[in-house]
């Protein structure tokens, strides 16, 4: 048992080499080991690529394989995607034994991968450092236990919870530490989300800090049409990464725009309509990076899954906007605070 | 030049051990050395008893005194007050150099003390960790430099700025860990200033958890005189500490009161009248403690020297009273950051 947890944590060390890579799949890592030797490691490198399983099983011959036994983060899979199927590799590679942290919460997957393998004699443990393996890819966890997008509510506010120092201007509230972190923060996410008001106002460009392959999409919820013929924003032409738009403005559903632009019709002005919309698309995580508006709306709904909170040590004073107003009292879990130079990050689970 | 700042710190060190209990008076340590050996140590122990230089001279023979170096963390006095002159005694005692940390910022003693001994063919140094010395009475210091009392503003907000859940009811919005620092704080002042609406809401008391024959006395505003017939609120019957009202209510002017109350009648709704009696009666430093009306006075008055915010990591939502509301931006300096469990203590000082 103190094996298999020393072993399986390897293979989660391997899976975080995949880091910002596999995009809409998870991070997987694998290690086979035969007679207290490790033979092979291996991880999901790139979202198309080779699976975990495939990428460790690939190094050695069949003799190595035979009767050796393969850790494996996530349950191996059963089905044709961008990959044949691991589970049949696993069997005709004739390992003795897979030890498996989490099974797949994917509808396609869950369980079958495990029923296939025990089938074929194989012996198959599960739950070895289940909650580390589920914590490593916790938005694809979320995403497919609960058919939504995983929701992280970020602001950066003063003291006195403002989140600028007057109305209709950019201000930066937080200081530079917070600028970086929030530039490579963005690239755990699969979209960042902000309403109109914060495109026209501050022009940004929503692209993250690190290198990657699946910048986040930015998503801008434009119900009224306001960026029609406002295609001088970055977002609309910077074409450093896809750019969504939700309307139900005629005028803009007819906008030409970039190909990196879609435009989104909405029938309704529900935020439930939307998030229909990225489930159906498989966006499995968004940042929500503000305004205060289109924040509140969030929690409100009880559609917020974490908050995050950068706040600096100033009071802007009664002119400034606040952030968001809950319409309930909200309770963190697991609360997060770090220190970034002057600043502060505050981070916990909402309970939804 | 390192052996004074040695003995200085050392001075500085014994000046601490009179914490809580001098009141009015500075915390003053001293150290009286001869030939590198240090012969004796003393420290101002409580307000009304020997002063620092006594406490150590007294210690000493003159034999041990003749030619020796005294150092003291502020300017020896050189008026009666509740004791002699420390200058004679020194003069009498045959000391060859007093070494002293920094010049009592108090218009009775300023530079006299200096100028007596130099007179009697003393050699003086001053400057010797000043800083820090001034530091250690920090209060006292800016009381006699500027002529008013220092103004401490605290308050416990949720990360969405609220002071409470509902307006009218009281809240515990922080944990007990920030419960039980608030209550040794406040043994650092010498008054806890409160409106009227905290004192019939939460009907505090105001206490220290500190043992000292000083508790801060507890002030109220009550301009519109509403504590009148509430005599059974803590702060009109405990008795533990001195309560003072401030008022123009003729009614609340004339109630009879337990003899720790003191009532002050105002002659104007001014806040800038409140401080001058603050100030005429020698109060040197006060913690402000609510609610947002009464702290944002001191705030856009220009009166706030200081900002407290203790942060719980809660959203409490829209129907909750907010923090204070500045009429300007406040950018605080020497930001002090701690940790008190899920809560936070953000602290730094106002440019008055």
């Amino acid at each position: 048992m103190e094996k298999d947890q020393y072993y399986m944590n390897l293979a989660l060390q391997e899976a975080k080499k995949g880091r910002y890579q596999t995009w809409k799949n998870p991070m997987v890592g694998a290690v086979v080991v035969k007679d207290d030797h490790i033979l092979a490691t291996g991880h999901h490198i790139h979202y198309g690529k080779s699976h975990a399983e495939r990428d460790a099983i690939s190094k050695l011959t069949p003799e190595q394989l035979f009767n050796s036994t393969l850790y494996v983060t996530l349950e191996p899979c059963n089905h044709y995607g961008k990959q044949p199927p691991c589970s049949d590799l696993i069997i005709q590679s004739k390992l003795k034994r897979v030890v498996i942290a989490q099974v797949d919460p994917h509808k396609l997957v869950t369980g079958k991968g495990i029923a296939k393998l025990r089938a074929h004699g194989i012996e198959v443990n599960t739950g070895i450092l289940e909650k580390e393996a589920e914590e490593l890819n916790q938005f694809y966890s979320f995403f497919y236990q609960n058919n939504r997008p995983w929701i992280t509510v970020k602001q950066a506010v003063s003291l006195d919870y403002r989140v600028n120092c007057q109305s209709q201007t950019c201000t930066a509230i937080t200081n530079q530490t917070v600028y970086d972190r929030v530039h490579q923060e963005r690239a755990d996410y699969q979209a960042i989300l902000i309403g109109s008001n914060t495109a026209l106002v501050d022009n940004p460009s929503l692209l993250t800090s690190v290198k990657t392959d699946y910048p986040p999409i930015r998503i801008i919820l434009d119900r009224r049409g306001r960026l029609f013929n406002q295609q001088e924003l970055k977002l609309l032409t910077d074409q450093q990464a896809p750019t969504w738009i939700f309307t139900q403005s005629p005028e803009l559903i007819k906008m030409s725009t970039p190909k990196n632009v879609r435009i989104f019709p909405m029938r309704t002005n529900q935020l439930a309509e939307v998030m229909g919309t990225l489930t159906q698309e498989g966006i499995q995580s968004v940042y929500v990076e503000g305004g205060p508006t289109v924040a509140k709306t969030f929690v409100n709904e009880h559609l917020a899954n974490y908050l995050i909170e950068y706040l600096s040590p100033n009071l802007l004073g009664k002119n400034g906007d606040l952030g968001l107003l809950a319409n309930h009292p909200v309770t963190l879990k697991n609360v997060q605070i770090e220190q970034l130079a002057d600043n502060l990050r505050i981070a916990g689970e909402i309970n939804v």
